[in-house]
C-alpha cells in the first residue's frame, strides 16, 4: 500500500539516524543540557537571526502548545485562535485541561483575518462585563494553517502589530514550518518569523525527525523557570540527546529546508497528476498537505491501494480526503495514484 | 571523562538503532496504531503471562506518571506515596498540576511499609472529618525504589492486599524495572508484577532504550479513553512507530533483561571496588544504582575524571554521591574508577 | 435613583430575614448537616415530586456550575454549551478552570436547537479522528436563558431524548428558574424540570435570597463523594444553615413561586410601559428581563434617573440595554419610569 | 444540647442581622462595588493602619486560601506550610486542585519554626537538581493555629524576615484573626499582621458573621485581575453587599474585638472549670478553641449532653476532644459543663 496518510508514517531521514548511530556510545548529560542540543541550538539561533534567542527541545506538538501557552498566559487569560485551529479541534481540550480558554475566531481556510482579531480585542475592551470573562492573553496561528495554508508576510505582520498595540505574545505553531518556508509561495524566510513572532517552534516530527519541536523564544524571553514547567507538564525527555542529534543534523548544511523543498516538489506533482485527473480540491493549498473532495464510491475504491485520511463529510455522496507528502514520499508513488485515478 | 552520571546518558542499545534502520522507510500509521506497536503489545503480553493487558507506550516517566494517574483517580483523591517517591519530590509537581494531591508516608530506604499503609487508611476511614480531606485513592510505588531498593515479593503482596481491601489499584512506576527483576536479590519474575499490582510500566528510557515506557494494564482494565487522556496530557508520540520498534526489539529474544543482567553485573563489579576502596555505603542497594559517602574534598577530585550525581550533602564535610551503571557501561571504565580510588 | 439593573440589587426577601432572626441563636452543626438544610431539602423533593432526590446547597451560581460540570464530567469529556451560555461567555473560563472545555453551539435567542444538538453528536461519533477530541460529556442549558427566553417543554424534552441516547447527562441552569416557571409563556412546572433533567439546580441568589442555590439531582444520582467535591473547589459555606433556613423560607407556603409570580407580574407591566413608550425590543423575552434598544443619547439621558445594565452595542447610535424585576421592584419605579420615557 | 462544637453553629452577631434588616431595600450594585463594601474598606484600612490597602470580601476560608494562593504563585511553585495547616490537611485537596503542591513543614503545635523554613529555603537552592522540583512560592501560616496557639510577634518577624530574604510572600490565614488579637497572650495588633505579612485575611465566618473573609493585600499589592480570579474560582458573590454590610458592621465601634474579647472571656473560663475538674490539656491554648484529653467513656457519657468535636484518637482509651468558645456562648452553658464533669 502506498501512503499520503501523513508526514510522520515513515522513520528519520536518513542523516539523522546515521547521527543517531555515530553518536550512540558518547555519554551525554540528561535533560537538554548535553552538547548535542547546545549546537543544535546554536544552528537554530543562526538561522533565525537571534543571537539571544532562548531554545527548548520537546517531543511533540501538542505537548509543546500545551507547555508554551499555559506558561505564557496569566490564570485569568485565554489564548485567541481560529475555530480549526488544532489547540481548538485536535488536541482532545490539552489547553482547558491546563486550565485555560480558548476563544475561538472565524477562519477562512484555516486562517484568522487581522480586522476581526482587532474588532474582537476592541470589543472586549469595551464590554463592560470583562472582568467576568476571560481575558485575551496571546494569539496562537499555526503556519502553514491546518488547512496547509499560509499567512502573507504582510497578513502576519498585521496580526504582530495588533499583538503589540494590546500587549500580548503573538505565539505561531511550526509543527509544519519547513513546509510553509519552501512553499513555492511562500513570502518569509525563517528569520522574517522569528522577528515578528514572540514564540514559535520549529516542527521536527512533521519534517523529517523521529520527533521533537524546537520551542525558540527570538529575544532571549523564556518564562522563568520554563524548564520546570516542561517538566511539570510531563514534556521533559531524559535524553535530551535524541532531540538536540537530531536539531542538529536537520540544521547541519541546510538539511531542514532541503527536506522541506522535496516534499513540497512532490506536493507540486502531486497536485498536477489530482489536477490532471480532475479531481475537485476542498482549497488551494500551497504545501504539502492536499485536499480534495471525492466522490464516495471512488474515494472507497482508492482506499484498496492508496492510504489517505478522512478530512470531513462533504455531502451526503462526498467526502473531503487530505493527501500529503514528506521527504520518503517517492515520485513512483505519485505515478502509481495517476495509474490508479 | 568516564560518567557513572545516570543510566541515560547514552544512546540506545545497538539492536534498537538497527531495527529503527531496517523499519525506517516502512509506512506506519501513527499514534501506536503501527505494526511494530502491536508486536510490541503481544510480546509484552507474554512476557507477563497476561493475554488480555491493554499496554500503551508513552515516551518518559513523568508524563506515564501522571497520565496514569490522573486517569485512574477521582477528582477527590490522591495518590499514597513514599516521601522519597519520584512523584512527590522529583517531578516537578507534576501529578499536583492534574489537581490531585500526593500523600506522603513515611519511607524506609526508599519503601514504604505495610503496616503504616494499613494503619494511614484505616485511621482516614475512621476520622470524622474524612469527607473534608483528600480521599486516599491509589498506591504508588516505584520498583526498584529511587534509592536502588526492592519489595520482597511478601511485601509486594501485603500491599497489594491492602490496596484490595480498600478498593484501590495498586500502581507500580517501573522506570527501572529490568534491574529489579534481575537483581541477584529479586524474587519475582515479571509475570509476578503483572499478577500483584493493577497497573505498572516497564521503563524503556533507563533500560536501553531512547525513550518510552510502556503501561501495563494486566487484566483489560485500562480507563476508559485512555488514549484520549494521553492525547490530552501531550504525552501521544505521533510517530508512535518509535516507541514500538523499540519495545518490540526489548522483548524480542529476551533482550530486556539480558540488558538488564549486565548493567546488574557492572554494578556488582562496582560495588567490589567500591567496598575494595573502603566506601562507605549510604544504603545497601542490589540493583544498578549504588549510593557513597565521600569526605568532600576526595569527591572533588574524583570529579576531575569521573562523573556521578550529587545525591544530598550527608553532614558538612561528607556528601552522598550516585554511581550508576548501564547496557553500555564497560568494565574498563570501573578498573578506571579502581585506579582513582 | 430607581434600579432596573438585575435581580440581585436589594436584600432578601423579609420572610427570609425574619427566620435568620428568629433562628439566630440555635446551635446548628456545619456544612449543610443541620436541622434546616434538612427540612428545605425535604420540601424541595416535595415540589420537585422526587423523594429521593439529592439535594445540596451552594453559595452562587458560577461555582454550581463549576463544581456540577467537573464533578460529573469524566477528564476526556467537555460541556456543550449555547454560544451564549453563561458558562461560555461570563463565568471568567471557571469551566476551563476545571480542566474542562465548553464546547459552544449555535444560539437562537439563547436557545440551542435539538436538531444541531443531535447533528452534532451523531457528527463528532462519526469522525474517525475523535479520539483526538474533547468528548461531549454533558449538555448544559439556562432556564431561563441569559436572554429571558424559555424552552418549550417539547424542546426539553426532545433535547433529553438526544441526551439519553447519547447517554450524557443534561443539566439544567436554573439561577432564574422560578422566572420560568411563573412566566406567562410557561408549559412546565418544577416537577417536569425534575423529570426531564439529570441535574439542575434552583436560584436562590436572583429569586429572593441573599445568597444560594439548590443543586437537585431527582433520581439520587448525585455523583459519589460530590460534598468533598464541594469542598475542593471552595463551595462549601461552613455555616451551612444560612442556605438551609433561607430554602427553607422558600419553599414554606410557595414563597418561592409567589416571589417569582410577583417579578413577573412587574415585567409584564413594565413591557406595556416600554411598548407604550415605542421602545424598540431587542427580541421578546417572557420572563423577568427584558432587552431593548436605545439611541444612545436617549440612553444617556435615562442613565441619570435609572440604573439598567449595558448589554451590548447595537450599532454605532444605539445600544441593547437590559431592564430586571424582582421581588422588589415597586409598582411606582415603573411608573417613573413611563414619566421619565 | 449545650453546644462547644465550634465558632459557627449559631447564626450572626445581632448587629450584623439589624444591619441587614435596616438596609434590606437599599438597591446595590453586585459584586463587592456598593457602598458598604466601599465602607467595610475604608473601616478595614484604618483599622490596619493601611491606607493603600486592597480588600476583597470572600465567602469563606476554603475558597479564600485556594483564589489567594494560585493567584500569587507561578505555575512551578508551591506553597509551604505546617504539615497541620489547614491547606495541607482539611481542605480536600483545593489547593492541589488548583495545580500547586503544598510543602509540608515539621509542626510544633501547630507553628512552623523559622529555622526549619530557612534550612528549608537554603536545602532547596543548594539542590543540584531544583529545577525538577517543586519552587517554594509562599509561606503559610494560620493565626492562631489549627491548635489554637499563636506566634509570638518576634517569630512571625522572623518568619517574614526569612521570605523578604528569599523574595516570597507571607501569608497569613486569618479564619479566626480576632481571636488571636484578643488572646491574653496576644503580643500584636492588627496593625502588626499587617505591617508583617504580604497578605492575610480577616475571617468572619467564625468570628460572629454569618459568612465572609475580608482578604487585605496592605501594600496595594493585589494580583493583577483579582478581581476575575475570584469569579473564576467560583468564589465571588453576586450580592456582594450581604459581604460589605457584615463586614462594615465588624469593623464599626470595635465589634470585631468586642466579638473576639468575648469569646476569649468564655473560653478563659471554659478552661478554670476544665482545670478544676482535672481534665489533661492536650495542649496549651490562650484562645477560643480548647483541646483536652478525655478518658473514652467519660466521653461518651459528656456526649449525651454536650456538643463537641473528636479531634484525635490519643490512645486506645482517650480521644483528643475540642471546645470551642464564640460570641454566641453563654457562661450558663459553662457552668453546666461544671456540673456535667
Amino acid at each position: 500500500m502506498i501512503s499520503f496518510e501523513s508526514d510522520y508514517t515513515t522513520g528519520a531521514h536518513p542523516k539523522i539516524l546515521q547521527r543517531l548511530m555515530e553518536t550512540n556510545l558518547e555519554a551525554a548529560s540528561g535533560y537538554g543540557t548535553d552538547v548535542y542540543c547546545e549546537k543544535a541550538r546554536n544552528k537554530i539561533r543562526k538561522a533565525c537571526g537571534c543571537p539571544n534567542a532562548d531554545i527548548y527541545f520537546l517531543a511533540g506538538g501538542t505537548q509543546t502548545n500545551a507547555v508554551v501557552i499555559s506558561s505564557m498566559l496569566q490564570n485569568y487569560e485565554g489564548v485567541i485562535a481560529a475555530e480549526t485551529g488544532h489547540i481548538h479541534v485536535h488536541e482532545a481540550g490539552a489547553i482547558e485541561h491546563t486550565g485555560h480558554k480558548v476563544l475561538a475566531l472565524p477562519e477562512y481556510q484555516g486562517k484568522i483575518k487581522a480586522d476581526e482579531l482587532k474588532r474582537y480585542l476592541q470589543g472586549f475592551y469595551e464590554d463592560e462585563s470583562q472582568e467576568h470573562m476571560v481575558y485575551p492573553g496571546m494569539v496562537y496561528l499555526s503556519y502553514p494553517t491546518e488547512y496547509g495554508t499560509l499567512y502573507k508576510k504582510e497578513e502576519l505582520e498585521e496580526i504582530a502589530g495588533i499583538c503589540r498595540e494590546y500587549k500580548i505574545p503573538l505565539f505561531l505553531d511550526g509543527a509544519r514550518l519547513g513546509y510553509g518556508l519552501m512553499s513555492r509561495e511562500r513570502d518569509m524566510e525563517l528569520s522574517d518569523i522569528a522577528r515578528i513572532c514572540d514564540v514559535f517552534y520549529i516542527g521536527g516530527t512533521k519534517v523529517g525527525a523521529l520527533c521533537g519541536e524546537a520551542v525558540v523564544f527570538p529575544q532571549n524571553n523564556a518564562p522563568a523557570h520554563f524548564f520546570t514547567m516542561i517538566k511539570q507538564n510531563g514534556a521533559l525527555l531524559a535524553k535530551g540527546r535524541l532531540l538536540g542529534i537530531q536539531f542538529d543534523t536537520l540544521f547541519t548544511d541546510g538539511l531542514y529546508l532541503e527536506i522541506s523543498e522535496y516534499a513540497i516538489e512532490m506536493a507540486e506533482q502531486l497536485k498536477k497528476v489530482l489536477k490532471e485527473k480532475e479531481c475537485s480540491f476542498y482549497l488551494e493549498s500551497p504545501t504539502n498537505q492536499q485536499f480534495i473532495i471525492l466522490e464516495n464510491s471512488r474515494m472507497e475504491k482508492l482506499k484498496q491501494h492508496i492510504i489517505f485520511s478522512f478530512w470531513e463529510k462533504a455531502d451526503d455522496t462526498h467526502t473531503v480526503v487530505r493527501l500529503v507528502t514528506s521527504w520518503s514520499t517517492r515520485l513512483e508513488e505519485i505515478e502509481r495514484l495517476r495509474e490508479l485515478l
